[in-house]
């Protein structure tokens, strides 16, 4: 590594506030990515995305894979390019969407809910070499290995790469998650031997901690891949049942990478409570689903801790209501429209009710993560925190 | 009348542009009129639609009724206050989609194309009172006659209703068809009295032109229906099959309307060829579910005549293109994004592919009006539709 990618300017506790630094620009953190899973923020276009603040948008290595193809996207001058967006972007390595088809619903697994059943199970085979599994898209047979996965993230163009990984699920034994890791960090040496010697020029390579709920996996995990010569850490799999749980997983993934320089993402977590207990543990970036899946089931993301920062607009109650989601919040559904008016949109399952509380959600998750940063720089995370906690800000 | 709702303010042939005067403000014409038909321009929000440089949009009686009820959107403050817009609202009065229901698909119906016999049909009962029917929601009976309609366009509070109207289709015979007008003649005055007596202040009362292909039916129509104490005149029903029998069928209605003063409203048309033909006929506002309903099928409106000025987005040819999908447009389709990416979008269903496509095409519906307005200013009407025709304007 040429340069440290992140500088850090300030911190508060574990908390760190500064700069990740990319091929396409800094991004400000801790940061919240949004995923732009489909080349695409749902309903957004890239301008609108860059204008509510953010600086980093999530592609999906996976879907990217099987439509419309990583080959097209290249020929297409890159993922930032074909989207048009001039920002960074991470790219996840598709293990998470590729083991999903084997373990079923690995959002759900890895929060030990218990699989309905009802998932395709398209997985061919798990090898050492890499997974075989069918496409959702045509049922063709395709692969995807370390090593394909750093291909496509190559021809993506993606700043900040992430390594190849078995997601592992909360439903298998200590020994299952133990052999997993293990050949997860198999794969991490792979990919980072590929990256160093085709991978684009300045594309940061992120390894992910596996490692289940067990404090010494983690822990090894953790040391493992934070020495792997990677530019950064992201943190994924199972991180338990219960908040209390996942709180003390990431702490031990975190504490195990031993270095405070190297930049640390926490895959898939979004909830507001959950995002200032991480932050407070030093995570620097986040991705997650949660504002954009919400708005399409027309759930806003508000100051409201007792009911989980969650407004549902379709429940009856909100029908005639003339009040906005949030008085405070500056984005067009808020400033110029009603609850009632988008009770109703969302009712009647207009798109534009999609969109307005997807701005309102981003909108949100902007002002918190700014909120959070100027605190950390004025040392006020704690109250800061408390007063997210309490429902007055961050608006 | 107070004062005349139309101030013509130049004259170019049978053409005119002015201003139509309503208690929300002017429109400027001839303007086209976007569709907020459930009380939303598809995936977009009321400001944007603003933006786009519409004055007007048109609100559905027929759909509002049934969803979410005209009670409700009163209680709300009005139809312009439930959704947002601050502008001219004119809503139609419910005739075309309740007959649709009985008719077939009228959309079909008055182009001459036979209904392909899937279209429920869910009328009860057409009688002297009105028509009964059920809802396509939740199958309850329900009834519009004229004083229902303009009762539910009196709480919408829209600046100009339509009369209600039987929107007689193109299977019938010349003897229905007389029949159907006179009965909608007969309705006129019921909504003419209902509103005079107890409609809101300064809405403005459109009756609507039936008469079919007939010229003697459209001609008597016409005289009846601007004769009737009405602000306006709306050319409604079957005009033909073919774009040369629409100029025919809307030149006896124009003709037959005797004074010069009367805002002429064209229910329905909105192709590009089709719009430079009836401003030529002195039609002054428009509505037309195209701009909207192409967007959802990923087919752009560009500058291409001898495509009928459509670009079908989805189609192979674009799928590596990385031109936008006019170099001449403002939106942020063309500004910021690619065919291919768009192609891409549309052909993954993704809801950022109907809402970029339906800025594009408001886009170029609303420079095209812009364009026409300029034109008939300037007295230089025919050598612009001359440019439009050629494939050298609105941009």
């Amino acid at each position: 590594m040429p340069t440290a990618p992140l500088t850090i300017e300030a911190r508060d506790g574990r908390a760190r506030a500064g700069l990740l630094h990319t091929p396409h620009g800094d991004i400000r953190t801790p940061a919240f990515v949004p995923l732009a899973s489909t080349a695409t923020v749902r309903t957004l276009h890239a301008s609108e995305v860059a204008t509510l603040g953010y600086d980093m948008v999530l592609g999906n290595t996976f879907h990217l894979f099987i439509q419309p193809g990583h080959e097209h996207i290249e020929r297409m001058g890159g993922l930032h390019e074909f989207m048009g967006w001039r920002r960074p972007i991470i790219t996840d390595s598709g293990g998470f969407q590729v083991f999903s088809m084997g373990h079923g619903s690995v959002a759900d697994e890895i929060k030990g809910r218990r699989d309905g059943g009802h998932t395709r199970r398209m997985i061919l085979s798990i090898e050492e070499e890499g997974v075989r599994f069918r496409s959702y898209l045509d049922g063709s047979e395709r692969f995807m290995g370390p090593e394909t996965s750093m291909e496509i993230q190559a021809a993506l163009g993606s700043d900040i790469a992430l390594a190849f990984d078995e997601c592992t699920p909360f439903h298998v034994t200590r020994d299952y998650t133990a052999r997993s890791t293990e050949r997860t960090h198999r794969w991490l040496d792979r990919c980072v031997a590929w990256q160093r010697e085709r991978g684009p020029e300045g594309q940061l390579l992120y390894g992910i901690v596996q490692g289940g709920v067990h404090e010494d996996l983690r822990a090894e995990s953790s040391a493992y891949v934070s020495g792997a010569g990677v530019d950064g850490v992201a943190i994924g799999g199972s991180l338990g049942q219960e908040k209390e749980q996942m709180r003390e997983v990431v702490g031990w993934a975190a504490a195990g990478i031993g270095r405070d320089d190297v930049p640390v993402h926490l895959l898939g977590i979004g909830d507001v409570d959950d995002l200032l207990d991480m932050v407070a543990l030093g995570i620097d970036t986040f991705d997650c689903a949660t504002p954009t899946r919400l708005a399409r089931h027309g759930t806003a993301i508000v100051r409201d801790p007792e009911r989980r920062w969650r407004l549902d607009l379709e429940r009856p109650e909100w029908r005639e209501s003339r009040e906005p989601i949030d008085e405070g919040c500056p984005c067009p559904a808020c400033r110029e429209h009603t609850r009632g008016y988008l009770h109703y949109l969302a009712r009647a399952n207009e798109l534009t009710a999609i969109r307005l509380v997807a701005l309102h959600n981003l909108t949100f998750m902007a002002a918190l993560m700014a909120g959070l940063r100027d605190a950390i720089a004025a040392g006020e995370l704690r109250a800061y925190s408390q007063r997210v906690r309490s429902g007055d800000a961050p608006f």
